[in-house]
Order: C-alpha cells, then structure tokens, then sequence
C-alpha cells in the first residue's frame, strides 16, 4: 500500500515543487477542479489593481497605446503558442472559446467548400464538449452541411477516403471533458489530410495541462480556453489560432474592427488585418486579459524546469498514483476508471464512473473539502462521472493521497448516502 | 460673453452636482472622452479586488453560484433594460458589441428572409460607425445580401414602401460616433415598419447618455457598449436587446452552452434557452462584468434624481454652452459646427469639424490635459474631426468653460502647427 508519506516525499523530491508557491490556494483545500477553473496566482490581485486604478483610472483612454491594451490579444497570443506548438504572431487571445470556434469552423468550411462543393459533412465526436456541438450544429444549419456524431473508436474508419468524400472538417477536442482520453493529433490529423479533411482541434484540456505540437501535427485550426490549465480566471478570454497556410485564404465571419488592417482608419469597408490578426473581431475585456496575463506568467517560471515537458512529466506521476490510490484503497466500490492507462491516451484528469451516486459522492467530497466535478452521463454508453483535474503547477502527491482517502472514507461509510448530498443542483 | 464665475455658478447650482463624487477623476485633467472610455467609478477597485480575492482566490468553481457569476449577464441586462426603455429579462450584458451585432443582425436577415424570400437587402447610414458596416457587409456576403449605405438625410426616401420592397433590415447607431446626431429612432423605426423592415439600432452613443426608449419606439432589437457612458470599463461586456416578439422566432448563430435551454444537462444537441437568454453563447469574463456592474451603480445614484431624464437635461445644457463657448471665444478660426443645434437631434457630443489640422490640434488639447479625440475624414463629405464628449455623471460646466479657452488658446497662438502635435499615430 502507498502511505501518505510516501507521498510527502514525493512532494520533498519534486524539482516543480515551488512552483506551487505561484498560487494563493485557500487553506484545507484540496482542489483537483483546475480543469474547469483554474486557481488564482499571487500575482493577480496586484496586476488587476494596477489596471483599474492606474491604466484606466488615472490613464484612460490614452492606455489603449500607453500601457499596450491594444496589442495584448497578439501579446498573449505569443506567449500562448509557446504552449501548443504554434509560431510567433499566430494565436491570438480573443473572445471565448465558442466564438473562436465559430470563426475557424467557418473558416474551415468556407475553405473546403471553395475546393470541393460537394463536402458538407462536419465529423466530431458524440462525447465532445456540448458547446462545440452546438456551435458546429448551428453553423451546419446555416451552412446547409450535416453533423456527423461518432465515438472515438470509430473516428479512423470514418475518415478512410473512401468514407470521407463529403466530409470538410474534422472537429474534435484534444483531450475529452468527460473522460480525460487524449486523440493523438498526429495521427488523426494524417489521417483527416489523406482523406481531404482539414482539421479544427479544441485545446481547452490539453493547452497548459500537457505538450501540445500543432504545427508538429499539422493541424489546420485550433482554439482553446484561458480559464481551466492557463489560470486566467472566471471567463477569461480564449485564444484561436490559424495555420499561417490557412490564415489569410478567407475572411472569418466575425469580421469586426479589431481585425481591420487600419482599425484606425475608419473606412466603411471592410479590409482584413494580415494572419491572424483577422480573427479578431471587437474590443476586448482588458481587466480580463491583463489576468489571464498573470496566468500565463506561472508557466515561465517553469521553463526553466523544463516547462511543459517537465509538467507533463509530473502531471502523468499524479494520475498514475491517483488510479494507483483508488485502486488499492476504493476497490469493491462500484468505481470504473474511465480515463485510459496507456500515458499516450491519458490527458491531465482522472475520471471515474460509478453506475449510481456519482453526484452524491461528488457533494460529500466537495463538502470535505476536495474539489472534484461531476459530470452527468446519458443513460447508455456515457455514464456519470467523477472527475479529478490534476494541474501539475500547484497539486502534489499528499493532496492525491488525501483526495482519494476522503473518497475511500465517503465511500466505506456510506456517507455520500446522506439526503444534503442528493439534492441536485446547477454545477459547473 | 459667458465667464468662467458664470459657469462655476452653474456647477454650484447644479441638482446632480454630488454624482461626480462617484468618480476618480485624474486630478487636472478635463476628460470629455467618455463617450470612447467611461471614468473609473470610485467603487470599482475594491469590488474588482473582491472578486479576484474572495470570489475566485477563495471561492473557486464554487462561486458559480455562490457568487452568482452564472446569472450575471441577465442580472446587469436587467439593469441596462432600465436605462434604454426595455423590459425585465430581455437585455443580456455578454460578448462585444460587433459580436452582439451578428447575433441580432443573423436573426433579423433570418426573419427577414423566412417572411420575404425576395429581401436580402440591408440598409445603413455610410458614417454609421465602420465594425457595424464591416458586420453587416460580412454577414451580406454569407447570406447573398447586399449592404446599401447612405447618408442620414436619405434614409426616409429609401424607406419609403415602393423603394424598401427588397429591404429586410435598417441597420443604424441611434447616436452618430462622428457628428453626434442622434437619428429619431421612432419615425424610423415606424417608417421601416411601414415598409415591412425590421430595424436594428446601435445605442454605443445614447445607453446612458440620454433616454432611449426601444419598445415606445416599437424597434426590433438593438445592442450597445458597456465601456462607454456605462462607465464598465476598458473593453467592458456589451449588451442585446431583442423585444420579446422576436426573441424566441429563430436560434441566433452564435449557439453556445450559455444560451442553451439546459446548460448543466450537457446534452449533444442544441435547445435554445428561452426569451434573451438564448443570445448568450460563451463563458462570460467575470472580472470585466464585475466593473461593469459598479459602472451601472453610478446611474443608481441618480434615480432619485430624476435619472436619465435629469441627466438629459443637464447634457444638453453641457453642449449648449460648448456650442455659445465656441461660437463666442474661438470665432474666424476655422471650426465648423457637425453637431445639430436642434436637441430632438443631438447626442452628448459636440464635433467640430476643421479643413485641416483637426488632428494637432487634439494634440495639443490633450497635451493641455483636455482631452477630447480626433476622428478623420474622408476627405469628401465628412471632414475631419474634434469631438468632445459630455457625460453629465461627471462633467461640470466649468470644465466646459476650460476646455474651450484651452481650444481658444491652442487655435489663437498656433501652438497646434508646433510639430511635435504633428506626428500622426493610432488613437483610439
């Protein structure tokens, strides 16, 4: 059995320890919900205090140029390809993930009904994030094409060439919400390109949480979230970003001034900005962007750590000990794993299905003080879920140990049973 | 001639005096630019520091709904209904204003379209403020529409029932960004309804600098700036407003989870929530919204005032003694009046447009610390510009009687041809 110190020494031997020294973690928490909403970083409070009292206060409107508000999307959009493999003044950080994607799945459908009429089929995966559904649903809509739903066990045959002459895009989310599998880009990028299929990949659990080579992989677009792994706080501004081959061959339908080539200018028509700055649309949150800043700030205090690489590194040691843990600790009690064993499949979360009280236990756990979510299934091949995000930057291995003892204890006392923790209500 | 001791006088007599007190107006400054960048509202700070500290640092994904980040798009458009003559639960506070834009404009086309195959036509004004023009023109070229722009005093003809026959919508800013005018939003609404156009109104320049009233009007929908006379700071959330007979006739394209009828449920397929609130998409930016909600506490104050009524008054009473300032202390200078002098017809601006040099002399101003801003020509009909903002919340009379002896002063000792206000580069 692993003890809890063993685990401590985990955490005395890990070379990312002080990162953890970054983030202002409330005291007796155990939050493994980093994938849903990232933790605040020391530095935060002070910066948006800055922004608001001297930038807007004191500078206002002459801050547009002053203290840079007018590039930040660009600038953070840099510091962002750092993480997913992308080039300089490729990404930027703009609006939310939903409406980046609207921008490039347009883009994409546009591009591929420009080379070839006849393909109008959309493919993604039925356990992908809603929200990229119904933004791929609306756009077939309007678009006159069809969304095609698959498990991601039958992705490489859909896209055989011989299955995929209709097809334009291939949608999908790099790493899954609900399970935490990771598709390999790569091979289902090739695969997509063999067939004549660009591809648009949603980054919001995989950007910060682990490598990620888009321009590696050959992608066509990608867009992702600024308030899960890149702790940006509450709704911060996502980013899009657009192979530099695809960037300028059409207009995305967002076409606002912030993507003028001379927002300045004034002129009625409208003229895209060169690459990606195009995908821009109208004025952007600053108080927002100026924290998804400091976000970003607390990856580079571990480049020199070996960054991403060395995080990844960390991040697959905690979810190992986390199914190690439940494994040794939880066994007979109804727990599935769900989240693959196989590192290359394996995001940054460890997902757990249990036939019933998934919520319940969910609600002990969290009135325990170990922030987990819950995810509700659909009955049939989807069931409920537990889910643990894992964000190298700030969680260690006594938290695992701790979290999965909470969850043994919850669990072998029946105290999830109690009626407060069956009362369902919105979460997020 | 009006004397500064006249117009320290009519400060001193001023009932909404007390309102500027909300303000953190930088100390010598003159800042008639709150129609591009509102003031920073005293309270803003310590409520932003709040959320960032407590809300998120604290209390994490709890404070979805804890703190009631969820159900703050509705909870402000409840507010900003109060300002613009809407109903309860049909304003939203979400995205940007261009964004806001191709929602309402989709679903105008959509119904225009759905009702008259045959009308595929959107009109505008040709100086309506140029992203509205680049949305309109991109959502056209999706929809095989065409954007027809014309000038302010055309736009009656064009309506007429025997012209407007392939017209489905009528596209315009309520207040002029440029000129200050301010359309009669009724007579064109009622116009465009003889015609069987729907109308689309843009209050970026009246929310909160004068009364609007959209349903008296019987106007279809409408969006608007939150960073504006809202005073929600830089890049602050917009808002929509869709009247109830329309809201729920067709999806808006941006369908994402926060307009779906059952966010938590995470179903794959889209069902539009009910009402306005199916004119959210993504995940808001909370801090950005958090300074918003302080920027609408500001017309709070004012209610018991006699609100936006009151506020009218004292802004025109503002541009009256800008224009007489003007007329009296900078005469055979050069400055054309664009504003109209009629009040049915004006914002909270006065623009004075000048055949050149309007762009140092901005310069100069702003060198002075009045700062005002320069829009440009486009060397035909519409002339360069200077235009000075009047946001009654927090603008005196003096500081009226200041700034144009600043202007007398810039235009009379040549100070503006000086080269160092010469340098042209990006404002905003």
């Amino acid at each position: 059995m692993t003890t809890l110190e063993h685990c401590q020494q985990l955490d005395q031997n890990d070379p990312l320890r002080s990162l953890r020294e970054q983030f202002e973690l409330p005291p007796g928490l155990i939050y493994l919900d980093g994938n849903s909403l990232g933790v605040l970083p020391r530095a935060t409070a002070a910066r948006v205090a800055q922004v608001v009292t001297e930038e807007w206060g004191q500078g206002l409107i002459r801050s547009w140029n002053k203290a840079g508000w007018f590039d930040m999307p660009q600038r953070l959009g840099d510091r962002i390809a750092g993480l997913i493999g992308a080039g300089p003044a490729e990404v930027v950080a703009t609006d939310s993930t939903s409406i980046n994607l609207y921008k490039v799945l347009s883009a994409a459908l546009l591009i591929g009904r420009h080379e070839h009429p006849t393909r109008l089929r959309v493919i993604s995966e039925r356990s992908n994030f809603p929200t990229d559904l119904y933004i791929a649903e609306g756009l077939c809509n309007e678009h006159g094409g069809t969304l095609t739903l698959l498990e991601a066990d039958e992705l490489q045959a859909a896209l055989a060439p011989e299955s995929a002459h209709d097809v334009a895009v291939l949608l999908l989310t790099h790493v899954n919400y609900r399970t935490g599998a990771m598709h390999d880009m790569a091979a289902l990028t090739a695969a997509a390109h063999r067939a004549g299929v660009l591809t648009v990949w949603d980054l919001a659990h995989s950007a910060g949480a682990l490598p990620v080579d888009l321009k590696g992989a050959g992608a066509d677009f990608a867009v992702g979230c600024g308030y899960k792994y890149l702790n940006g706080g509450p709704g911060a501004p996502a980013f899009v970003w657009v192979h530099p081959q695809h960037a300028e061959r059409f207009w995305q339908p967002l076409a606002g001034w912030w993507g003028h080539a001379a927002p300045f200018a004034f002129t009625p028509d409208y003229k895209p900005a060169p690459g990606i700055g195009r995908y821009l649309c109208g004025t952007q949150p600053i108080l927002s962007l100026s924290a998804l800043a400091c976000g970003l700030d607390t990856f580079s205090a571990a480049e020199p750590m070996g960054g991403m690489v060395a995080l990844r590194q960390k991040s697959l040691a905690l979810s190992d000990l986390f199914i190690e843990l439940v494994a040794q600790r939880c066994a007979g009690q109804g727990l599935t794993l769900v989240t693959p064993l196989a590192h290359a499949q394996r995001g940054s979360q460890v997902c757990l299905a249990r036939a019933d009280g998934a919520f319940a236990i969910m609600q002990a756990l969290i009135a325990r003080g170990v922030i987990g979510d819950f995810r509700a299934g659909d009955g049939g091949r989807h069931p409920d879920i537990l889910r643990f995000g894992l964000t190298p930057l700030y969680t260690g291995f006594a938290d695992v140990w701790q979290a999965v003892e909470h969850l043994r204890q919850v669990l072998a006392s029946g105290e999830w049973q109690r009626p407060e923790f069956n009362r369902q209500q919105a979460v997020t």
